[in-house]
């Protein structure tokens, strides 16, 4: 579903203005220097190429309003909800746009609520960004077809809206890879037993990686709730048993298990990460710095997800239609890995 | 600096609609379903009433945007930034109101930096949030002044805008006076190195009550890093020593300083609550639920706050000066102790 279309930057270019300008007067922005003439000019140009009869059939009034809406699912049960805002807004600060925030429930579901992006629209933002944790694919409302929109976190079924998620798959898989170089060779892993996209990636590309380098054995991957509890069941399942047949390292679904495995390590003995290297992911403060010693953890690109979709969406709302083509497929955004001290190395 | 001024219900009540009919027909609102005739009334009352002159001279424009501006300071780092921005998103769009949020960077400074309310005063907002955790007072910038304005975490050093703060003190006390309830006689506190209002407020709840109780002992108070290895060091400081002379309780400044101890009460083999009782403070997420036994602490009233702040705007944009008298003093929400696994009841 590409559509071109007339885009301020044609605008500006027939206008011989800068896009900045042609925002400020079609958006009749108060207290800008531009004169009268230029004004003229711009309306012209824009009256000329169809971009208000244009803007108005996307269901966008013509004045851009120098806003971008962002839509989070209950933001408070997301650690990482607050970095995904910090990086829209901090790039939405860099290009003069304004961000806001609606924070919807939880939805199961995975349609879009159209009311949700209708509210912002009815705000007259000049793009929607929309973030999701909870399904690979969502079924985009109208409005998001018809805006400069963009998504976080899931693909857009229809294969039009942009959207960026963590590459789950690849960050799980350099973990094993830096556990292997280590010499560890029993690497156990205590996979999640809630159904959302990042289980499924992370768990994949621990057996890939694995499995490239032989030391694949289900027997010691484990699923608990990714809870400090489940870590800690996980950790008493697998750890309970002399040492020769014991992993060497253990590797977590995220760091809350970690979490437990420290105190199911500490109540069976064993040092960490003498006895045991673990690893956690998702890099959730406080943990991984409160952990002694100080957990080594997969990042989350949170932060470069928001920018990333403000970015994109700024692209969208210019009329850069080539960035529609970004719907096809999810770009993926690197989950780095941060050494910290629970990790040894074994003598080879 | 109380100001009278003509509000939006003064209009509304001379033409005889409802606010919100004011709202629509000043702010050219699309889409609704207004007469022509009504419209005409809500202009003519706002002109007789000089409601637009008074605006205008308050350094608003006349047409309410429906939006709420709120600024926090690196919402990265202040782990609950997310249940303030819920709670005033909740609020807000209970009311109508869409919330734009602006991130700026930690201000060292007590003075508000001007340009951050300039950017939101820029948007058109009709009403202006600033939230903090660094100092007890601030120095408001003129825009706050003159538009309706709330702090959260600190208070207008010119008594001028509404403010609100947790009751830190209050809360600390409350944790002491059930400690004392429960049969503990010898009280430790780990209290903040960090020179915050949290820090005081909650060093000051500890003090009165103990000395209330006839229980303070200052040889049981420690100053550590607000941290995990803080708590760790101030345990080791305060528990390594024979059961008849050590404290059955301590009580942490925050949760992540309870999280050490509960590493150092591992290690000199002391059980919870068994052997000694712990109360944490903040309610930090994950922490106090991933904790063995899960640690009884502090509720911070973050969601409160965000919607107390919308509230009273609301108020302030619908022209109830009254709302101003607020400025005064700043309104202290409680901190609710959370009972949880990690105290015991003393033997009595």
């Amino acid at each position: 579903m590409i559509r071109r279309q007339v885009g301020i930057r044609d605008v500006a270019a027939a206008a011989g203005v800068s896009v900045t300008t042609v925002s400020h007067v079609l958006n009749e922005t108060p207290h800008t220097r531009t004169s009268d003439d230029t004004k003229e000019r711009v309306k012209q140009a824009a009256e000329q190429l169809g971009y208000k009869a244009n803007r108005l059939a996307r269901g966008l009034r013509i004045n851009a309003s120098g806003m971008v809406g962002l839509i989070t699912e209950e933001i408070a049960i997301t650690p990482y909800a607050g970095r995904i805002i910090q990086g829209a807004q901090e790039e939405a600060a860099k290009r003069g746009f304004t961000l806001a925030i609606l924070n919807s429930e939880l939805n199961p579901d995975p349609e879009i609520d159209p009311k949700l992006s209708q509210a912002l629209v009815d705000r007259q933002t000049d793009g929607l960004i929309y973030a999701t944790v909870y399904h690979d694919e969502v079924v985009v409302p109208a409005q998001m077809h018809a805006a400069p929109a963009v998504l976080i976190g899931a693909r857009d079924r229809d294969g039009d809206v942009p959207s960026v998620m963590p590459d789950e798959r690849a960050g799980a898989a350099a973990v094993i890879d830096m556990l292997v170089e280590a010499g560890h060779t029993r690497i156990a892993f205590a996979a999640s037993s809630i159904d959302v996209p990042a289980t499924r990636g992370r768990l994949v590309g621990v057996r890939e990686a694995l499995a490239d380098a032989g030391l694949l054995d289900e027997a010691l991957i484990v699923e608990r709730e990714a809870e400090a509890a489940g870590g800690y069941a996980a950790a008493r399942a697998l750890l309970d048993r002399p040492a020769e047949d014991r992993s060497t390292a253990l590797f977590c679904y995220n760091d809350r298990m970690a979490m437990g495995v420290y105190r199911a390590a500490a109540e069976l003995g064993l040092s960490i990460p003498g006895d045991l290297s673990v690893v956690g992911f998702d890099d959730q403060a406080p943990i991984p710095h409160s952990l002694y010693p100080e957990l080594t953890t997969v990042a989350l690109p949170h932060y470069e997800m928001g920018a990333w979709a403000v970015n994109t969406l700024s692209a969208l709302i210019d009329g850069k239609d080539e960035y529609r083509l970004l719907g096809a497929h999810a770009t993926l955004l690197p989950c780095p890995i941060v050494e910290r001290g629970s990790v040894a190395r074994l003598g080879v």
